[in-house]
């Protein structure tokens, strides 16, 4: 097994998704390979959608395995399509009637997830995490008047492309103004014609602070500025927030024990969310070790860690493992 | 058939796409019940993709039709799913062999074309066109860096959401200072993922003005701000122009002609595009009529006019075939 896993780690190079797994196998390997008889079960475990990508819930997988989202509301949830949760279980040959609480969880001690650093704070190949910014994601709801490109005067128009093109500038100014993150990275037009001035522009805001106080400041801010546009335009706008997590601050005592068998491994926060802190606000002790990520550069294919730094993470969830079922 | 044809125009209240064809033949069989015997043949015709809603050619049935579109070219016109306009024909169980310049127009002698006013120029019920405005079509590819929303700085981006949405500002204002028009209403982003800064967007601007020149210096204004908001963004902007259409003055003896016979209905020019542009270009005489358009509302459900308009829209047509076909 050993040659395996490592192998498949060796071929990726990040711990993102299935490499995440991949790597906490390959750190079971090595504790095999060592010898090492641990006290307590170690598991591995994998989370769908933890993105959202497809259903626009994050965390989907380990939000229904912790409890905190009921079954019914996941296998209810759609795509973009409009398939439901139940439909794409059902025709992937997964029977929908087994989504909901996992019993394995209720024997969980501790949760340790390895993931890749997104950002380019962790300067060494391996950190702690201390805590996980708020994080809102709000659909914003442009209104306006479906007319002709050609023939409608521009003082005649009610464009709700120009209410939004105004709210994605502000978001940016404000999230700088805030030392927080803003982004406009998906939006839908209707009729989405060449042709034709928009009757809606839907574009979802996705904004992460160090504080909910901060995240709640740069919503009103952003909402504000939105508003006014809409009454110079002539549109309306609806905000709504989809999902909202509050501060993740994972346990202190855990967290400094992880740095103290790593040596001293720094620690930081970020501002992405993880599996880990669904299972942390569901109150199981939980820790997240990153691995360093030279350029900073995330969701995107030219994401990438370094192999040494790849293999240094392997090691240290097994040194981390060691001591945790010593 | 005068029964049904007026039924159906009564039914609709609107002239655009088969309701045109619709008061056309109405119209015809006002001159049949009048006992009316033309010199020459009066024919009736209707041309697919005016719009250009589907393979993004605007006037697609009347370029082909006319000869300005080779078969070949138009036969390669993909949707945005990826489907060419011969394998959307072939779907409809009409053989794209046959798809090629139009016998009959060599045998067409005027054109006449009846529409609704697509702005709210017209206060009396039937006008007749002067000239159709220039029109261009131009794709702007936005590019950048795709990223994490969550983790990466706000100074480390190149977000191609930002210069788009300072171009789509930039467009309305130019257009307003111009006289002219300009919109943005159908855009494409990648990865159009909430949580990621996208890597692209693309952005399609319709922009007419009353003279090539003034059309020729707003889209310069426009490039010109879209490229000086790159370089703050480090993002990069393609701009392509995907159709142009030259200004389209009708025949002035036509013109007049029909105006005297409908006993000074009045003249006015067109933002908006029509098959009658294409005949015109292809040195067919044209002509066209306009019915009121109470509100000015276009290309939108709401789009109306009254039912008097109509049918005085469709006696006018009358008229002018008979002053035509005597």
């Amino acid at each position: 097994m050993t040659g395996s896993h490592l192998d498949s780690v060796l071929d990726g190079g990040a711990f993102d998704g299935p490499l995440g797994v991949v790597s906490a196998l390959a750190a079971v390997d090595q504790l095999r390979a060592e010898g090492f008889q641990p006290s307590v079960p170690v598991g591995v475990g994998a989370f769908v959608e933890e993105e959202g990508s497809r259903f626009g819930m994050p965390c989907l997988g380990s939000r229904v395995a912790a409890g905190v989202l009921a079954p019914s509301k996941a296998l209810a949830l759609q795509d973009r399509t409009g398939v439901t949760l139940a439909e794409a279980l059902s025709e992937a040959g997964v029977d929908p009637a087994g989504v909901g609480p996992s019993p394995l969880l209720e024997r969980m001690g501790t949760f340790v997830e390895l993931h890749v650093e997104q950002g380019r704070a962790l300067t060494a190949p391996v950190g702690v995490a201390s805590s996980i910014w708020p994080h809102g994601r709000f659909r914003f709801t442009f209104g306006g008047e479906a007319n002709h490109a050609g023939t409608t005067l521009m003082e005649d128009r009610h464009d709700p492309m120009l209410t939004y093109a105004m709210t994605a500038l502000a978001a940016n100014k404000q999230a700088r103004l805030a030392g927080a993150r803003a982004t406009f990275g998906r939006l839908s037009v209707e009729p989405n014609g060449t042709n034709a001035v928009p009757s809606q522009v839907t574009a979802w805001l996705d904004a992460r602070a160090a504080s909910t106080e901060i995240l709640d400041k740069l919503l009103e801010a952003i909402t504000r500025q939105a508003v006014e546009r809409a009454e110079r335009d002539g549109t309306t706008v609806e905000v709504t927030a989809e999902s909202v997590s509050p501060v993740v601050d994972f346990p202190a005592g855990l967290r400094d024990r992880l740095a103290g068998v790593l040596d001293g491994a720094p620690v930081l926060p970020t501002g992405a969310g993880h599996d880990a802190g669904v299972f942390s606000d569901a109150g199981i002790p939980t820790a997240m070790l990153f691995v360093r990520n030279p350029t900073g550069i995330s969701h995107s294919p030219a994401e990438h860690a370094e192999m040494d730094d790849c293999l240094a993470g392997v090691d240290a969830l097994a040194t981390v493992l060691k001591d945790l079922a010593k």
